[in-house]
């Protein structure tokens, strides 16, 4: 166990977190949320999309976000970004990298952002293009890459075809997502068998959800047995689950570092300060956090 | 992994769940709860405690709720006894196994149960003999294995010391307790290192609390990597910390047996029911049960 990397965390609580939260929060509420995650030794946080704000309501001030954030050195700060109008937007708003989405399950796809995978991939092409040519990294979500609310268990053989595809496109990292929270860490060892060969294990993220309380043992999983450094939480667990209203959404980030750190790692994060950044949004969300670490109150050594 | 053992679940929510529940239920809910849990598939259920009903209120009615369970043939019906005088009770009540209560921390026993480790070992001794000669099964729990919410770490050599005595004593099987739900898979490896070459891993169980949200990825560790088959865990995830008001508490059944089910496991529970039946005693308790399964909902397959 003593060569497991140094874990890494993609911090995706102001923007996939947020987007799946029915309250609509003020842009400034965003903005302290995300310096305080700034403050709390984060290395990426994303903080906004550039989506229609007809599709998601709830990131229709990501300029504005972009624009108020105090950004602190060493730090990316990334956005989602669906097609060129969009890419437009992040480029303005100066943001360090970008975020495209798709699918593994081809039901998932068409019904979330009415695309086939393929279609998706093609539609993005010429965003990814754009967005190296402008010396920006770029990060693909693939997402229901275990299971699918539609079609059920998804094999490895279908996320390999989208992963293939992404990495001849020019993808820097691919961020693998267990959308509905039903991997386990026999799926993880399956889909990293197959992943792993053909990709180098630092362009590799992982992007579990807490939905039936699995998500900290497959990310143990895969740090342990498999050597993979990355992780997207949310702070606070924020996020929840829009196929299982009231259930947990994304892994939190303090739950996750947590472990990590009781498993020896290094995590350079200040868990307390990561559980008040999310606490600060209960009164805007109208609940309490959904993490274990919220719930117990500040950590003592 | 395709050696892990079946696993098998020793239901506490009955006793150390509820002992912790501020909210005194009426025996016909013991009843009805312990009824129900009868159906779901589950081998072993803690129904009972014959302590003092001054120290545990909650726990005052046991010798009626013995009385009033149907008892399914093949499951066991066993209670906590930490005295003689609670040994006659349960012998009255007909129980089919007992369970003897210490700890690895000395100022967590001085605390709990007000006597030294060995103290406690010697208050039992008399206990365990005469139920051995009633032919009863005996059970011991040896707490604060990994965490003490007074002395911190606890050390291996600590636990291996009372495990020592007890098996000494005759006791039949240990389970071993993350009481304050610290311990991380790095320290189950360290302790079952220590542990299993002194114990048949059929005399083995693990007892784990969810406080920090570690508890499945711990108890798939000891599944997985040491074939430890036995595990204790509370339908509902009743119990909460009474060291952190409103954090969670044992483990769920129903998530634990969620997880080893998705890591290929037959575990013969109907997770529904089990769910079901702790989602009866909501009302009761006045609050939502604390399990992943129990906010996602009925499981689709």
């Amino acid at each position: 166990m003593s060569a497991a990397p140094r874990p890494r965390f993609v911090e995706v609580g102001p923007r996939d977190g947020l987007q799946n939260e029915k309250r609509t929060l003020p842009p400034a509420a965003k903005i302290a949320f995300i310096d305080a995650l700034s403050q709390a030794g984060l290395e990426e946080i994303e903080a906004g999309a550039f989506v229609s704000p007809q599709a998601v309501p709830q990131m229709a001030d990501s300029s504005e976000v972009f624009e108020g954030i105090k950004r602190k050195e060493g730090i990316r700060y990334s956005a989602l970004v669906p097609n060129e109008k969009g890419l437009e937007r992040a480029l303005q708003a100066k943001v360090d990298k970008i975020a495209v989405f798709t699918a593994a399950s081809e039901s998932f796809n068409q019904r979330n952002i009415n695309a086939s995978v393929a279609q998706s991939i093609e539609r993005f092409r010429p965003v990814v293009l754009k967005a190296r040519q402008s010396g920006l990294p770029v990060r693909a979500y693939v997402s229901t890459a275990f299971h699918c609310p539609y079609e059920g268990r998804i094999g490895p053989e279908k996320v390999m075809a989208v992963v293939g595809d992404l990495l001849e496109m020019g993808v820097d990292e691919l961020s693998i997502g267990d959308t509905i929270g039903r991997a386990s860490p026999v799926d993880v060892r399956r889909l990293l068998d197959a992943l792993l060969p053909v990709l180098p294990l630092e362009r590799v993220f992982l992007h579990f959800h807490d939905t039936y309380g699995m998500a900290v043992a497959n990310a143990l999983t895969a740090w342990q047995e498999y050597k993979v450094p990355g992780f997207d939480s949310s702070a606070g667990g924020l996020g929840g689950c829009p196929y299982a209203p009231g259930a947990s959404g994304n892994v939190a980030t303090e739950d996750l570092a947590f472990a990590f750190s009781a498993c020896g790692a290094e995590t350079g994060l200040d868990l307390d300060n990561i559980r008040a950044a999310a606490a600060c949004l209960e009164t805007h969300l109208g609940r309490p956090m959904a993490s274990h670490l919220g719930r117990v109150g500040p950590i003592r050594s």
